[in-house]
């Protein structure tokens, strides 16, 4: 079958051949219709972040996909149930994060990530997974099902980030987004009930993501001329504050942003960056105000089903105009490229 | 009456006279036993914190009250009640942070601080406070009354630092306390559930704090050999860190001493103070360790409710150990001075 894949020593993704997977006792075959496309995958693909499964000289892509159920194989799942895949593997042998069903609160050495760190990803005709690392969806999701995935990144954060205000009366009614990537933007259109949004980014106008925040109701702010550090006094403290830029400097900026009583969610990855930042005012304005900051990764398979009622939800334009490039197999390439006009692309194998 | 005060110009507080105050519409008149000192004092009398009462040309120290009411003045208490007083008051006019009952959400410029921030505080023969700021407590604890104040501070710090991990099935086995002053060691007491604790300070043997935390069955790690930032590998990382030092640095390194899935409460208040982190690193760890930090100050009724409580169950030879000195309006400056055997002190006005 055909695969996605990053070989050793290579700079870009190829196709691949690969056997037809069989499935474990406990494993469903799944048949691959759609996988997406995120910064994440371009980071394995710079050799930023993850690495090889062991022994293998080359890494399947792909950490977002839905598919449909080829061979239930004696699971729960009926052949045709269209689902997607939770992202995380235990490494040899389980451990307490995967027997307590939560393998997004273990550390990066205690799980896998296929497609990302150490276990082949989605991005192939078929895969296979434990009946438990997959999570039925609506039929009518099946096009759209590789948004379940970034989606339940959002909704497990956004549920942390609520749950460290659940100790007081919290009422919240201004939210910031930092990032206009695709993560960005599917926050952003997840915090509808909010009264006023901002998203920031460093764009000019005439820009795809720029139109989307703004037809959300959002106001788009740009960083070139109001930093982060500078938003609560040029626009409004922010109840709640995403950050999904991985910009070092905006974990601390991200708590000068914030409302009293506000709770920042951190989503970024970036790298080692030594800098100069007044410790004695971040550290004085999140206890004076009553602050909070949540770091969050990944996603456990409640948050894939809330992500897939959250999908349905959303507006159509806005999901026409996210999706901005669907591929096949025989030009994988483009699904990878990334210029002013992507948001978000997918690799299609198939479909229902 | 006999007042302990800090009149504007000085450096030291004095006993002063002020009129018995009269308790208007929805207060009680209470009869002062003990209050309690601590850091924060020590920083209003040096001039690095709070601010004198409006027009007022002194502040009455103390926020660490027990007392017995002497007039219920037709509120739900009963003369002879034994009560504690919350701290914060609202500023001219309500805000909604007191109408919904918290007003220890509200940031610095919504709310008054009595005997820190523009309001008289409690070291004096009576004080009045109105009903909803008044907490009755068991008349076994009059004399330690005083200690429901700090307790309660904790109480809501790690209320807060749980809720911030309830949407996960988190199991806190180890905590580490930054900072061995009374807030330090009376949060210490707090954490007997934990099956390793850890207080950090500063101190050489012999000394009273470090013969407390060994008593508590906690290790007690000098920073000047062990710094925070290097303690989760000299020891362990810990679920649960509790700074109480307010030391600028901690606020980041707390974060470096979590576990995954741990969370830091932030309770310490530095002065401005730039230097360099690796903000990449401590972005990067909060997210992909889900780590959270969560800021609190100050308490409320429920918080104090909890307090009690605690009290009531902490060992007589934790609180023998701990308050060091109880002294009467004729040695106040005694109950200010802070040197390597000084641990909790108080002064009292009267006994039940």
């Amino acid at each position: 079958m055909n695969a996605v894949a990053l070989r050793r020593g290579e700079s870009a993704p190829a196709v691949i051949q690969k056997p037809m997977p069989e499935p474990a006792a406990g494993e469903a075959l799944v048949r691959t219709l759609r996988v997406g496309v995120d910064g994440t995958d371009r980071e394995v693909i710079g050799g930023a972040h993850g690495s090889f499964p062991e022994g293998e000289d080359h890494l399947v892509l792909g950490h977002e996909a839905v598919g449909v159920v080829e061979d239930p194989n004696g699971t729960r799942f009926s052949a045709s149930d269209v689902v997607t895949p939770t992202v995380r593997r235990p490494p040899e042998g389980a451990n307490g994060y995967f027997e307590r069903g939560e393998p997004d609160m273990a550390p990066p050495d205690m799980c896998l990530e296929r497609g990302i760190d150490g276990a082949h990803g989605f991005m192939s005709e078929y895969f296979t997974s434990p009946a438990e690392s997959l999570v039925r969806i609506p039929e009518s999701l099946a096009p759209l099902g590789f948004l379940v995935e970034p989606l339940s990144i959002s909704e497990k954060a956004i549920q942390h980030a609520y749950a460290s205000r659940s100790a007081f009366d919290w009422r919240p009614e201004s939210a910031l987004v930092l990032g206009n990537g695709p993560l960005g933007l599917l926050t952003l259109a997840m915090l509808d009930d909010y009264d006023r949004t901002y998203c920031v980014g460093r764009r000019d106008r005439p820009d795809p993501t720029i139109d989307i925040v703004e037809r959300l109701g959002a106001t788009y702010v740009d960083s070139r001329e109001t930093p982060v550090r500078a938003f609560a006094v040029e626009y409004e403290a922010a109840d709640l504050v995403y950050e999904a830029t991985g910009h070092a400097k905006h974990a601390v900026e991200t708590a000068a942003a914030l409302a009293p009583g506000g709770v920042g969610a951190l989503l970024g990855v970036p790298e080692s960056w030594t800098f100069e930042v007044d410790g004695g005012d971040f550290h004085k304005d999140m206890v004076m105000n009553n602050k909070a900051l949540v770091g969050s990764v990944n996603s456990g398979a409640d948050h894939f089903r809330a992500a897939a009622e959250r999908l349905a939800e959303l507006p159509e334009w806005f999901i026409d105009a996210l999706v901005t490039r669907v591929v096949g197999t025989d030009d994988v390439a483009r699904a990878f490229e990334n210029d002013e006009t992507t948001i978000k692309t997918a690799v299609e194998f198939d479909t229902r």
